[in-house]
């Protein structure tokens, strides 16, 4: 008799192996329009990118895990993703996975918004000034800031730091910010920072439909993915593109009734250049929860 | 100033992460007939499954990066692999894997046939007692064992243990065994074995072709398995489906001059199930090694 765990004890997945997991299976997903997925290749950006940015991520996940600021595992994660040629494949995965980690392990409980809500809100301002140092292992596509704060457009990267620690900005408090309505009309800000706020609405909602849904998880991803379109403006269509197009791809998502009816679509897309990036992130997410409460590949 | 590593040391992709990768893009290369790709699922064996039992690998990959016994992180490796519902995915591949890695983390020199071939010789009884337990986690399709030898099979799982101990053999002196021409007329043993034997000369002759070549890596990947597999017969076409069917196999594999005439032929093999998976886990090695010299994704 030992202690020693044995091999299978040692080897089960947890968070951050399912967060790894939720990586590929999304990326796997297809038809899923406008992205690089298991069928399609963008010009520059390829699915063997997606792969090696889902294996860099894992230490940055794996400290996520065990309790590290999640400022730093993000910037981790961020940084591991980052080592392939590919440019930004996942940050906003990552951006969504970190708290959803942290929540998953640090709870025996199944995987909750309550618990994730808790890890957000109680980021500080060492976290904030992780996360716009994650923006100097790679570049992300973001809109201008908001009128007046130029000081802390994440473009900056660190350089950010000093106004984060004078106004005394959690990383909570950024998310808060983009996630505010970006006109006066009420149009929703980031979709990414309002699961963030939110205590992820939709990650949850999305999560349960795959739970609820038949067939292999990749597939149930691509149904996901349609359905997420279908229901918001996704964020980085509407910063590419404009607000018209984001428009335009959320209605016609609603029209789309098979994976079939999608891969037509997915190619004219790919075509436009139309990259519903923030619906992937959204979906990831989902997979995560969906893993982490029983769903079985 | 510390010490602390930045984010980006600590990202790092390391050995075991590599190996992880190498398995991912072994699957993603496509077409690669006969087997799963990203393309192609079989009926019960999908991509999704290829995906989990990567990302379940890791933490014996650590292992082995680590330092651990050859055979408790191979074991642990196989065992996280077998957390997915399709099976067999990357048994042979972790067999080829484990070693090298151990290889590539001990030490600061490029990877080389030395090396790996030294971690191969100095493994023990208790190497061989992991591998035989490993058997345990998954079914794996094996040849009947040699005349004599079946206390030795490895279907019988840990309950080979008394005869190895007793035997004093090694892991190498389980490859070795398996790697024995099978007939007399010298019909090599099987591949993976002659591999862990020889100094993985196809692996890294494989290797050398992965880095000369052009294009995306997951491209380089299927062209590799190509030629592999006109090289020699599969060791599993072989067990499966005998001797005439494995050269018939290799030799419409030397006639092949494109990815695009192998799509055509990969529709054949996946219906009349014929599957070169011995090849595709050499195939993997070689990814492995490519990585380890510096090919980027």
């Amino acid at each position: 008799m030992t202690d020693r765990p044995s091999a299978a004890d040692a080897s089960r997945r947890g968070p951050a192996a399912d967060a790894e997991l939720a990586l590929l299976l999304e990326v796997a997903g297809t038809p899923k329009p406008g992205n690089v997925d298991r069928a399609r290749d963008l010009a520059d950006l390829r699915f063997e990118h997606f792969l090696a940015g889902a294996v860099g991520a894992r230490p940055g996940l794996e400290r996520a895990a065990a309790g590290d600021p999640i400022g730093e595992a993000f910037e981790t994660a961020v940084a591991g993703m980052s080592e392939q040629s590919g440019g930004n494949t996942q940050f906003g995965c990552l951006l969504l996975l970190t708290p959803l980690v942290r929540a998953a392990a640090a709870d025996d409980r199944p995987l909750a918004p309550e618990g994730v809500a808790a890890v957000c809100e109680a980021t500080t301002v060492a976290d904030a000034a992780g996360f716009y140092r994650a923006f100097e292992h790679v570049d992300v596509a973001v809109a201008d800031p908001p009128a007046g704060m130029d000081a802390l457009d994440v473009r900056r990267g660190a350089d950010a730091v000093p106004a984060l620690r004078e106004r005394e900005a959690t990383l909570f408090d950024v998310m808060a910010e983009s996630a505010e309505p970006i006109d006066e009309r009420g149009t929703p800000g980031d979709a990414n920072a309002r699961e963030w706020v939110e205590g992820f609405p939709r990650t949850f909602r999305a999560a349960e439909a795959i739970a609820r849904d038949d067939g292999p998880i990749a597939d149930r991803a691509a149904r996901a993915f349609l359905d997420l379109l279908a229901e918001a403006d996704d964020t980085l269509v509407r910063t590419q593109h404009g607000p018209e197009v984001a428009r335009e791809v959320r209605e016609r998502a609603a029209e789309i009734d098979s994976l079939d009816e999608a891969a037509a679509w997915a190619d004219e897309l790919a075509e436009r250049g139309v990259n519903p990036g923030t619906t992937a992130d959204i979906t990831a997410a989902a997979l995560f929860v969906a893993l982490e409460r029983g769903v079985a590949v």
